[in-house]
Parts: structure tokens; sequence; C-alpha cells
């Protein structure tokens, strides 16, 4: 008995030794990975990277420990078995409840690994909009832009509206009466957008044109003006093509 | 016992070189295929051909891989079975977690094979319009008129509104005072119709004409007019056609 | 050992034979009762025939195919079940995820056996209408009037409203003041609805006549006429009539 | 081992005739039941019995087969465990997507046999309204007013709203100004009550009445108006009531 | 092998009687419980004691009908396990198909347990109104004051408004000009709320009275006046008190 | 076999004997725990404990039934698993029907525990308020201001709203016309303060005072007016205050 | 026989040992780790540590226990299996049951954890605001403006709007008419500007300025003003801006 019982201490020795060297040899292969990707001519986002690796040596690690420690009881002969048919069914019931938070967790690797967005984009998540601050494993950060901090889980993410990654368009809908002759008006339009390119000649990327009319009924027709700008420049634009609007068309 | 392990590792040995045969046997044969389907005299969608085949290039590949460790694994005696038993519950629970990603990648797989939309098509999805910029395995992204980039998961699709397949219709609805008398509207409109046809003879299909009266109560009524166009040109017609009847109809 | 190989193999090849004169077999019964069908008296659609006769094909020969592997499989003692057991756990997942795939294609079929919208009609499904264009085992395709097309999952089609099937009617609601008599808005409608008669004589099942006063407070009240058409055409009557009971009741 | 062939033949022969045995008895049995019951004094609704005779004859019918079936292939060794448990997979991820399908025809099947509506029935389903013409085991067909048909899928069907079986209520609600005496009113709506009672003598189950006051600020106040009236009679009551009410009311 | 069978055959035999004995013994034993339950001093809701007996009845008949069954099948060591195995998808599918059906009936038989709603109670569930005709095990049957009868699945039901149980509240608001004095407003309230204690003298538990102002602006204030009456008697008092209020305020 | 059943029997004995031992044991510690609750210092509320302990030993008390039975049929070779294995589909679809039962009552049990509401707290639960009534095991009721009562299954109720355990606030919007200063009006506003705060000086806990102006545009403003008082008597206060400023403000 | 138990029952002690002395150590290194967290530089949350603590403890407490249970019942054969079996259908169902329960307790560990908001903080969660009172391992305690409690499980939070982390902005648009000049207006907000800087000395950041107009038509234009404050102050902000604003633009 003493003859089984050192030799299946040797085994859970050796088991032990495999698994701390096979940790050692994963570990440092990750180290290596990330190196190069770092030093690599077209870099990686690099916050991206340390995730990646971070991750994946937890993931290593735990699943080592794990197999080790089973195969080990396996060898005491304790009934594990046993012991995890009992804890099932509490742990489908866990199971099930932490759905949400595996969901999260999954959700947020393929944020940080897709590039759909990083921070300091603005976003529109499922009707809230604001700049991303911070992106978590759980969670992703928006900061409106009255200053309060939207917390929103990334498994319950689903269309995502990006507004910094292409040219924007300034969008000005103008209420006209249908006194107001349409002629008379485009002239008028001509100068506000001549001096609206000059004020904003960095951002605007097409001049303002109108795009022309996009309702109508017997007393007021609505005309629309399009200026494509650089990325999220269009709010700039759009409120100081109101002001001279007004200026021009309403005032006198 | 030499013996015995010596028969356990040739075992293996012939596992691993099966395998490894079928993977080179099954990247020619995909890759022969892709080369005649690319050749072929109606070829499909050169992009269509290249996801296909790289997606079953890995399907087949990781499933050898997974098939040779498992036979040898059990060869050796391994006792994968409690191992998986173990793991079983909590990968339970990470299956339910990643339901929406297979979800995706499934939906994303069809989108692609099936041809509902194209890169460069104007849809809308799920209330969000734009033109479709990527069709990814995970995601489809879609360029809004205003700038910003939706990126929705392709499980999240459910019905698809495709604008850019068939010819459109330009539909512009007057509201009109009762005061104002049929025949005289309608003899006004056909100089506008005219006007229209001569200025888009090329995107106009079927030329415009007044389709009736859609809606009357005692102080107005609405008449609609419809022109078939070319795909997506519909919205040009419009706004042309609306400034022509303001000049027309309203401003003397 | 020799011996037993053979054994096996001969009992595969015996397999493999049986398996594939059912396949034959089962090919022609369904050919045979496809001309059958295809000549009978009251013939059946014939494209929901070729649907129908192709997916039987397809799910025996996979049947036959997948029942012969595993046979053979299990007499050379691959361990399926274990291979089984591991990739079980991914299946489900795939499973879970592959829902809305199956569920798309069982409502497909039903769609197209049990005859409840063809090809031509004009349906509403889940408030988009427009005329069918395409039943497919995935998708339905509609096109809408405006020229786009809506391509609907089959399995996320709820309540179907198809108005191709049964006479339509023509509802046509009149806001009066009441201050307007509604003796001498009857006379007056009355030989709109003569003229309408005459004009739609084709169209027209039961001729339009005033079904009653639906609304009212102390400023307006609201008559409905109705007339029975063929079905969808009560739009262009719905349409004609508007425009005479604006002439005859607001103009003068 | 020829002898232990022929046992199992015999057995499986023994097998298949018990089978058709139980078949043609439960067959019998079940022409017997449908028999009495249409001949019973109070009979049935005819087709409730064809329905649920058809239906029991085909469970009976497949329930039968299936377990021949599977006791012979069991006498012959044949490894059905192994196939079901590789079927296994695939028939769970069908049995999810076919859910909606079974769910269909268990409410359907409750539909015909508690009586809940009945073909000609008016309904309300689901904000869907229209005549019952069809209740089959799957779907259930309604025809709106307007001549289009919903064809909705029992499973979806929550509550329903049935207009036939009970008496109706026409209701009619007059907005008055604050200026008009309530008692002069009341004295006119007498009048129009005893034209409106001789009118409708066989619809009308409880004479027209002033229920009273349900709304009122000091612009105007709304009184209602209830006449009880055979089931469905009470649209035309309503629609005579307000054109009487306008022309004693408003129009002098 | 007689013996063996005769042996079999008598153990079945045995299993029956004690099976019948039992049936008949626990059906006894319900006859008495409901004997008692009816003559007890407090009766129990009459209709409650036989819906629930009943119940218990078939519970009780179809689970020893069941398990003798089985235990017989299994005495004659015919496979039930595999037929199980076999049928077990299929069943699965169905159970879930039948779930809705199994949460009617159980939400069906704590709705007559529990008392929280009875045949003729005034009640709202999910926003539809009516008295209750009828409570089944499946469904409920609530008429409308229209005269429509809602059918409502027992499982589908979230919370429950019953309006029969306690005294109800006549609530009547009254917009005034803030022109309107309050002092002199209230003064010719105080005779309304004289005149309609007389009228309403079996119905009204507390004496209407003035609760105060529940909402202002500079243009208009709301009023609101409170009685409360027996169950059900607030809306005949609500409409006679809007009536003396208009007569009193705002005629003359 | 006298022998083995003699053996079998007296095990049986031994263990009712045990069982119910345990049975009264547990009973006894229970009644102790009761009362040792009730005479503490602070006591818990009386009916939290009279719950909890029922619970409890109904718990105890099946759990000891259930496991003794189990016992004495394995005892006699009873087949338990195949019964439990045949009786399982049907358990498993009726414990999916039962879920919402089995989900309320856990609900309610937390809700019993951990003191968010108490029977006369004024609560607001998914846009139902009132007053509460009676907290059961399965239900909550509360009692509308109306009189009518709801009744909400303890499994659906999400967030909840109390408003009777902290103080209230009593919040005034006046709308005012931009004509109107605003140094006169919040001058005639501190007269109405003075006032208030005598009358509802035991109710009031901070003095009314104006906060500040909550929204503007060129016609009129709206001055908010906020009261701290004791628990729902922000009510009253509101009321009076209105009364007051129309009084103040604008009768004059 | 006695040798067999004797055995066994030194087996048992043995386990009981080994389990408390596990227990006594593992709750001396979490005291010692509470001690180190508590003392050292940048100190946790206070309650966060408690918290945790005595959720590690009572994890282990139970786990230890449950494992020696197990291991002693099997040690004396008592068949654990066959009751779990049975009991196992009961516990998926109760399972199912409290999901929710133990969705709340999982997510209320992160909301503990992860510090996204803190006790005091001013949020907004699914459209009830309020400041954070309480926050509980099932449910999460915020105080309303108006003094009502919402009672939130922590389970069916989803995003979270802070508004207490950063500086908070306020925001106010001013409705004009497109006859007021523009220029005039905003000398006239200079003025504003200016006494509201002084008056806020402490709680502006970035000082008030005009970010421009933000909506036009022919009728009124609005402006909108921003001022960056500390955060939560901006209401206090806004309240005073439009008082200033009426007093200067509208009332004289």
């Amino acid at each position: 008995m003493l003859l089984k019982y050192s030799g299946k201490i040797i085994y859970s020795i050796i088991i032990l030794a495999v698994g701390f060297v096979l940790l050692k040899f994963s570990n440092k292969m990750l180290e290596k990975w990330k190196n190069r990707e770092k030093s690599s001519v077209i870099p990686f986002n690099q916050k991206r990277i340390d995730t990646l690796a971070a991750l994946f040596k937890s993931i290593v690690k735990y699943s080592i420990y794990f197999i080790m420690i089973v195969l080990i009881l396996e060898n005491f002969n304790v009934s594990i078995k046993t012991i995890l048919a009992v804890a099932g069914i509490g742990g489908l019931a866990i199971g099930f409840g932490a759905q949400s938070l595996i969901r999260d967790v999954i959700a947020g690797l393929f944020l940080i690994i897709e590039d759909q967005l990083s921070v300091g984009d603005y976003v529109t998540i499922d009707g809230r909009s604001g700049i991303v601050k911070e992106m978590g494993i759980k969670t992703i950060k928006i900061q409106d832009y009255n200053g309060s901090v939207h917390i929103i889980p990334n498994g319950s993410i689903g269309a995502i509206t990006n507004w910094s990654r292409h040219n924007s368009k300034a969008i000005v809908d103008v209420k006209l009466n249908t006194k107001m002759s349409y002629d008379e008006v485009s002239q008028k339009l001509k100068e506000v957008f001549e001096e609206i390119e000059k004020e904003f000649e960095d951002d605007i990327v097409t001049p303002p044109q109108i795009l022309g009319i996009v309702d109508t009924n017997w007393i007021e027709y609505t005309l629309r003006i399009v200026t494509e700008t650089k990325p999220l420049k269009h709010w700039d634009v759009e409120r100081e093509m109101r002001k001279k609007i007004i200026e021009k068309l309403f005032l006198n």
C-alpha cells in the first residue's frame, strides 16, 4: 500500500512539474508575441495588445491549474463526480444567473478586438450619445455632452452609431413661407454660403449648397442646406449657418 | 509495457499522418473549386468566393485538429471525459453567453451567401438607413447620409429594405386648399411635368402623372404625384418637382 | 485478425450497397409522385411540387448518407460517442445560435405548402406592404409601392394580411361642417355615385352608398361612403370619388 | 444461428401482426365514437368531430408504426441508441426551431374544441378585427371589413374579443357647447329616441336613453347615449342616431 | 419457463388488484372530504370545491394507471427506456410547445382557489375591463360594457384590478377660468353637493367635498371633487354631479 | 426469504422512527426560535416571524417525508428510477409551466423578509399606485385612491417606489406670463408662504421657498415652489398652495 | 463488521477535523487580508471590504460544510445519488424560479466591486433619478427629489447614468422671436453672464457663453447658452440664468 501511495505521489509531482513548465513556457511565448506586435511596422493599438495578452495569460493559467487539480484528485480516487453531481444543480442555476455577466465579457472582448469604436470617439448607443471615456471588459463608459456619464453593459449593446470615423454633414432645414420667392431666397443664401466657407475654411470639405425642397404645403416649404465637414465639425457649421440665415432672411 | 507504449505511439503517428494528408487534400480541393468558380462564365461575386473558401478552410482545419487530439489522448487513456464533465457546466454557461456571437456569425454567413444586399446598396435595417460600407462575418456597417456609421450585429437584423435593386418611385404629396380648382391645378402641374421630364431625361422611367386625391376634408385636399425613376434617383426628382410646384402654384 | 477485418469490410460494403439502392429507389418514387401530381386533374401549384420534391430528395439523401457513415464507423470501433460528447457542448451552442435559421426554414416550408399567399399578391406583413416578388425557403421578398424591396425572414412573420384574395372595399370618409345639410349633401353624392358607377363599371361589385355618419361633434361630422370592388381596385375608386366629391361639394 | 434468426423473424412478424390488429381496432373504435357523437341528441359541431377523429386517427397510427419499427430494429440489434445520440443534437435544434409550429397546432386544437369563437363570428384579435372565415389547425383567417384577410398563427393569439355572442351596446357621445341648455337638448333627444326605436324595432333590446355627462370643462360637455341592441346591430343604430342628432340639434 | 411466465402474470394481477383498490379508496376519501366541506359552517365556494375534487380525482386516477402500466411492462421486460429515449426528443419539443397550456391551467387553478376575483366582479385585466362572466381552468371571460366578450388565457394574466371589493370614489375634475372666484364657485358647489347627497342617499358613504385645486396655470385651474360611494356606484354619482355643475356654474 | 423481508421491514421501521423523531425535534426547535424572537427586545415584525416559522415547518416536514418514502421504496427494490425517468418529461414540462408560480413565491418571501414595503405604505409598482393592503406569499394587494384593488403577482414586481419612508416634497409649478414682473410675483408669494406655514405647522418640515425658474420662452415662464413635508402630506400642501396662489396672483 | 464501521467512523472524524481546520485557517487568512486592505495607503472603500470579506467567509463556510456532509454520507453508503435524482426535477424548477434572485446577487456584487456608483451619487437608472441611499446585495435604493424612494433590483439595472463624477453643464435654451435682433440680444446676454459668473464664482468652471442657434423657423429661433459647473451645480445656475434673462430680455 505504501508502494501504491508513493506511486500516486510521484505521479502527482510529475503532473505538477509538467503543469508549471507549461505555464512558464506559455507566458514566455505570450511575452514574445506582445513585443513583436508592439514593435511591428504598423503597430496595433497599444492598449488592445495589453488587454489581449493579459486575457490569454489568465485563461492559460486557470486552465492549467484546473486540469492539474482534477488529475491529482482523480489520482487519489477522490469522488469528484459525486461532488460535481451534487453541485451541478446549484451550478446550473448560477450558470443561468451569470449569463448576463458572461455575455457582457464576451461582447466586451469583441468590442476591444474589432476596433468598431475607440476611446475618444463620439458615439450613439441605444439612444445615449457621448464621447467614449473607457472601454472595459464588462462595461463601456460614455460621457454625455451635459457632463453625465452613461455606464452601459457591453452585452446590452446592439447597433452602434459612430460619428468620428467619416466626414460629417451639416444639415440645416429652413422653413419658409410660400410667399417668399425661391430665387430671391437662394440669392441671399449664396452670400451666406460664401461667408461660411471663409469662416470654416479648415473644417469644410464640400462647400454648402442647397439640396432642394424636402417638404411643402400651401403655407410653408422647407429648404434643406447640406455641407460636408470634417468629423464632428457639423454642429459648429450648422449653428453659425442658422445665425447668418436669420440675419439675412428674417431680421430685415 | 514498452511494447504497449510503442504501439500507442505508432498509432498516434498514423493518426497524425492521416490527418495532415487529409488537410492537404481538402485544401487543394478547395483551391481548385475556387479557381473553377472564378473562371466560370457567369462568375460569382469575387469577394463571396474568397469568404466561403477561407471559411471552409478553417472549419476543415480545426475539425481535423480537434479529432486528431481527441483520438491521441484517448489512445493514451487520458480521462477526457472527466475533464469534460467538470468543464461542462462552465462550458454550458459560456455557451449560453456566446449565443449571440454564434447567431451573428451564422446570420453573417447567410447575408454573404444569399446576396440580399451588397456593398454600395442603399438599405434600411431596423430604422437605420444608409449605404452599405462593409459586410463582415459579425457585423454590417452602414453609412448614414449624415456621415455617421451604423455598426449593426448581423444576428439582430430582421427585415431588410433594399432600395437599390429596383426602380424607385418619386412620390410628391401636395396639400391644396379646397378653394383651388382641381382642373386649373392639374393644368399647371402638366407644365411642371413636362419640364421635369426634360430635365431628368436619363433618370425617369415613367413620366410623372397625377395619381389622384388621397385625402380630403372641408378645408384642404391632398394630391399625389408619382414618377418612376432609376434606383435612388427619386429624391432628386422629388425635390426639383416641389421647387417647380411652389413656383407655379403658390408664388404668383 | 485479417479475417476480422475482412468481415468488417464486407459488412461495410453491404451497408454501402443497401444504402445506395435505397437512395435510388426513393428518388424514383419521388419522381413518380411528382409526375402523378403534375398530371392530376386539379393540379397543384407547379412550383410548390418542385420545391417539395427537391426538399424530400435532399432530406432522404443526407439521412441515408449520415446513417451509412455512422454504421461503418461503428463497425470499425471508431469511438464516435467520445467525439460526439466532446463536440456536444459546442454543438449545443451552435444549435441555440442556429435556432432562428431553422425556424425560418420551417416557417418557409409551411408558407409554400399552405398557400396563404402567392407570388403577385398584395400583402401586409408586420407593417410592411407590397407585392410578393419571391417566396424563398428562408426569406420572403415584398416590393413596396415606392420601389424598395423588403426582405423578411420567414420565421419572423406573424400575422399576414392578404389583400388579393377577396373583393376590396373602397372607403371614403368625408368631413363636413355641421352647417351643411345632410339631405342636400346626400343628394349631390348620389350624382357622384352614378358617375363613379359608370366609370368603373368593370371594377365595382356593389355600387357606392352612404354607410352613415361615423363621428360627430358640434363643429363637424364625418360621412362614410362604401363601395365593394374587385380585389385591389378600391384605391382607384377612392381617389376618383374624392376628386368628384371636391368638385361637387366644395368648389362651387 | 439460423435458429436465432428465425426466432427473431417470427418475433418481428408477431409484432407486426399485433400492431396492425391494434391499428384496425382503434380505427373502428374511433369510427363508432364519431357516429355516436353525430347522431346524439344535442350534436356537437359537425366539423369539430371530424377534426378530432382525424387527429386521433393519425396520432394512433403514427404511434403504432413508430413503436413497431423500434421494437423490430431492437430485435435485430441495430444500434438505435447510437443513431439517436448522433441525431439528438440536430433533433434538439430542430425541436427548438419547430416550437412555434407545435405551439400553433396545440393552440389550434384548443380553439376548435373550446368553442370560444366559431366561423362567422365578428372578433378582435390583437388589434385585427373581422369576421372569422376559417379556423384551421395552424392558423385562423379573419376577413376585415375592408376586404383584406388576416391570417393569424393560432399560437400567437392571446386575448380574444368576441362581439357575436351577447347583445351589443350602441354608444353615441355628443359634444355640446356649455351654452346649450341640458334640458332643451334632452327634450330634443327624446324625439330622436322615439324615431330610432320605431325604425330599429327588431334590433333594439333596450330603448336608447341618456346615460349622463361623461366629461366636462368650461367650454364643452360630452353627453353619452346608450342603446342595447342585438349582436353587431349597434353600428347601424349609432350611425342613424348621429344623423338624426345632427338634423335636430345642429342644423336648425 | 412456464413457471417464470406464470409468476410474472400473477405479479401483474397483484399490481392491478392493488391499483384498483387504491383507486377506489382514494375516490371515497375525496367524496368524504367534499361532503364535509360542503356541509361545514362557513362553506367554501361550491364551485371551487367541485373543481378541486374533480381535479384531484383525475390526477390520482391517471397517476395510478400510469404506475400500473409501467410496473407491468417492466415485469415483462419490455424495453420502456428505449421507447422513452426515442420518444423523448419529440416529447421535449411538445413539452416546450405545451408550456403555455400548462401555464394557463396552473394559473387558472390559483385564480379559482385564491378568490382574487369572482364571477360578477367588475375587473380590469391588461387594459380590458368588464364583468367576470366565467372563470374556467384555461381562460377567463369578461364582458365589456359595450357587450363584447374578452376571452383571456389565465397564464397571460398579470396584475388584476378589482373594482367590486371596496367602496369606490367618484372623482369629478372641473376646469375653471382663473376669472371665476374660488369662493363663489365653492358656494355654488355646496348647493350641488346637498342635492347629490339627497339623491344618492343609499349609495354615498362619505358626502361629496372639494378636495382642492390639482392643477393651475395663468388661464385656468382644475378643481377636484371627491365622493366615496358603494362599490361601482361612482359612475352614476359622477355623471349626475357633472350635470348639476353645468347647470349651476356654466348655463346661467 | 422471510428473513430477507423481515430484515427489510425492520429497516423500514427504523427509518420511520428516526424520521418522526427528527420531525418532532425540528418543530420544537422552531417553536423555541419563534418565542425567543417574539419576546426579544427589538421584536421583529410579528407577521414576518409567523410566516417564516410556518414556511420552515412545512419545508422540513415535506423534506423528511420525501426522504423517508424514497429510502423505504429503495429498500423494497421498487424501481423508482424508471418511474422517475418516465415521469421526468412531463415533470419538466410542468416545471416550465410552474416557473412563474415559483418565481412569485420566492419573490414574495423576499418582500416579506426584506422590509422594503409594509402594510399601510403608499407605493407605486409598475405604474399602479396605492396603499398596501396585504402582502401575501404569491401576490401583493394595493388599494388605489379611487377604491379599486390592484392584485400584483410578486414575481412581476420590478422597481418599487415607496412614498412613506421619507419626508415628501410639495412641488408647485406656476406658469406666468412674461409680462408679470418676477419681483412683484415673489413678493406676493412670500405672503402665501407665510399663511401656508401657519396652516400646516405640524406637517411642514422645511418652509416653502421659490426654487427658481425651470422653463422659459418669450410668452411664459414657469416658477417652481418647493416645500418639504412629513411623508404623504405634500398633496394637501400643494392643493392649498395652488388655491392661495390663484387668489393672490390671478383673481384680483 | 464492527471493524468496518469503526473504520468508517474514524474516517468521518478525520474528515470533520480536516474540515474545521480548513475553516479556521481560511477565516484567519480573510481577517488578515481585511486588515491589510484597510490599513493600506490608498484604502479601498471601507464598506466594500466588509461586504467582500463577509461574502467570501460564508462561501467558504458553506462549501466546506457541504463537502464534509457529502463525503461522510458517501462513506456510510447512503444513496445520495438517488435522492438527488428524485429531488432534481423539483430543484431544476426552483432553479429556474430563483434565476432572478441569483441574477440580482451577481449584479449586486459587481456594482459594489466595480465602483460605478457610490452612496451619495446622483444617478439615473431606467428613467428613475435620485440620490443613491443604499447599495445592497439584492437591491439598490435611490431617493427621488420628491422624497419617494425607488427600490430597484440589481439584476434589472441596465445602463446607469451617473451625474456626480464629472463637471456638469448648465444648458439654457432661449426661444426668441425672429423680430429680435441677434446682436442686441447677445449684448444683453453678456451682461447676464457677468452677473452669473460673479454670483456663482465657486461653482462655475467655464464661464457661460452662447453656443449658437440650435433651431430656427420663420417665426422663432432657439439660442443655446452653455456653462460648465461643478458636478450637480448646473440646476442652480440654469434657474438663476433664466430669471436674469427674463428680467433683461422680456420684462422691459
